[in-house]
């Protein structure tokens, strides 16, 4: 799976006074959900693990299993099992509601700990001269989730993390049909939170974004499980990931004419259901500073109000110790040239769709 | 001065499982006192901004106006004037020393406020219910040798941080004899810290490199100053950068056979006195984790003994929030076959050099 290096385009450049100073290369498909790619930029054929951004998939089987119906899992809880949350009190308080309500604890999570996200957040432990859990892990709302799945499934809770546990199983086939793409076995490596994460190509991920955003291509009832997922997310932005971050802004201004989430080294997803569209887009040297500005152009191409709501992340500004502007984080020319190319008008409004 | 994506090739490579996930580009430059190229791999004619890894010859001042003697400065408070420090307690007060001997005071630095590298200083702060102030900074000592500096020549030292400030001028004449070649005021910018920051290309850089590790090519008293600043850095290697980093970690092994500077956003710059021989190298997307694996791999190939002390750098082992290893950070084809191709042998040891 050592493939060559992929020359990639400069999508995204940091500039200190005039000169450009760093750089980000890296891939985007726009797909619909046929798979017909509108957009593909860079090598989206490559296969790249999409992390946490895959989170919402992830989730399918505790809708799909009844899960959150027998639990009575309202959209704070649904959406932090679909976060990459900032461990801020609310996020905490979601998954511990989750993991109560299907009778669980903490103590089942195995994600192992980090500090928060949230710079406020880490301050209180610190100043409580305490050290993180694994509740304050980004991802344990997804564990709770998985293990709440299992509770309902009747799957053993313990070793819920492993690949070859049924519920990892049922997840690996979910992505497998959502994004309709076979996945290699070589091709499956372990996430940061300890559960599997499987590479596949950009061009399978946006096609799967679509699908998600739509419902279109999928079953009835994992269109359902999606569209319940992703509304719970529309509700609660911030429960997605927390106060100043890419997700929980620009969900919060665009949705439900936008979901987005991103995961770790560089790949950020987004599905655009009234256009019928998905995204998925991968730094390749895993900047977020590179994802989030890319993202954000593209965004603002295809909603044209995105421009106002993702206004600070559009200009980018680089900011030194005492607050002097010294630069930019712009987007490049090869972005810039195949947004331009890219048709806006012709995907056509979804009938059906959202508005 | 912006120019079209440069294609340096993939130096290192972010694998996950047997996947690659994240790479590299970047370019190298290995130069003698001359200017000889011994390696170029990228484009190192393309100007970059060095950022804090000319911090060395930006406190070529404090030594040759005198000030270092004037005001008795020991090896601590030269190597903090050196750094980019992790906020702990021993660089904290370097930094008070360096200054009370100037006849100075924090209130001087014009460096701006972050939180302290350091983790430890970072909890103290927090635990204490503080915020950081400039003296937290890690470019603090740099500003306070300047702020000598100022004090020992008779210049204002308010302002001392502007590009038109008699200090900065001279600092940007320094740099440039020292590296042989021009600066371009149009290639200047404002650094994090808010000094200017001159751009270069890594050729320059890494003759600059050669020139401060061997005095060759340098006017007698520069050569002397350079040679008591990588001395106080080789004796204090703590107050360079700070436990657990990179620089300190290599130079306590390697001195005096080392000298290693790093500068934000990917740039590394070393200086081989024994070997006659200067490195610069810039990751283009400016990450670290790139920037410390090739540089630990090159610096391994010139100094057999480094494969040792740098053996858990060279190892880039990728731990997840379990401690499972789930990747490795490695050496990139291109990268090892430059290396490769580079003949050791070749640069003949520079008679006079410390060994």
């Amino acid at each position: 799976m050592s493939r060559t290096a992929a020359s990639n385009p400069i999508l995204v450049e940091v500039r200190r006074g005039t000169v450009v100073e760093s750089r980000h290369a890296g891939a985007i498909a726009v797909a619909d959900a046929e798979g017909k790619l509108l957009l593909a930029l860079g090598d989206v054929q490559q296969p790249i693990f999409p992390r946490s951004a895959v989170k919402t998939m992830q989730a399918i089987p505790l809708v799909e299993s009844g899960a959150a119906d027998a639990f009575g899992l309202n959209d704070r809880e649904l959406a932090v099992a679909c976060s990459s949350h900032s461990g801020d009190r609310v996020h905490l308080e979601a998954v511990k509601d989750l993991l109560a309500k299907a009778g669980l604890d903490e103590s089942y999570l195995a994600c192992g700990a980090h500090w928060p996200v949230s710079d406020r957040a880490m301050r209180e432990l610190i100043e409580a001269r305490r050290t993180p859990c694994p509740i304050h892990n980004n991802c344990s709302g997804k564990h709770a989730g998985m293990l709440a799945a299992c509770a309902q499934l009747g799957f053993e809770p313990r070793g819920y993390e492993r690949a070859d546990h049924p519920l990892q199983v049922m997840i690996a086939r979910i992505i497998s049909e959502t994004c309709a793409v076979a996945l290699a076995r070589d091709g499956m490596a372990i996430d940061g939170c300890s559960v599997p994460t499987w590479s596949l190509p950009l061009s399978a991920l946006a096609t799967g974004f679509a699908r998600l955003g739509t419902g279109r291509g999928l079953p009835t009832a994992r269109a359902r499980s999606a569209r319940r997922l992703l509304d719970a997310c529309f509700a609660e932005p911030v429960l997605v990931a927390g106060e100043g971050r890419f997700d929980t802004i620009a969900m919060r201004a665009l949705a439900p004419e936008l979901f987005v989430k991103g995961g770790a080294e560089g790949v950020h997803c987004a599905a655009l259901p009234n256009l019928g569209l998905g995204i998925a887009l991968k730094i390749d040297d895993g900047a977020k500073r590179g994802t989030e500005r890319a993202l954000a152009e593209l965004i603002a191409a295809l909603l044209p109000k995105a421009r106002g709501a993702l206004a600070e992340q559009l200009d980018g500004e680089v900011l030194n110790w005492r607050g002097i502007k010294v630069g930019q984080v712009v987007a490049a020319p090869a972005l810039l040239e195949a947004i331009a190319a890219l048709d806006v008008e012709r995907p056509a409004l979804v009938k059906g769709a959202r508005s």
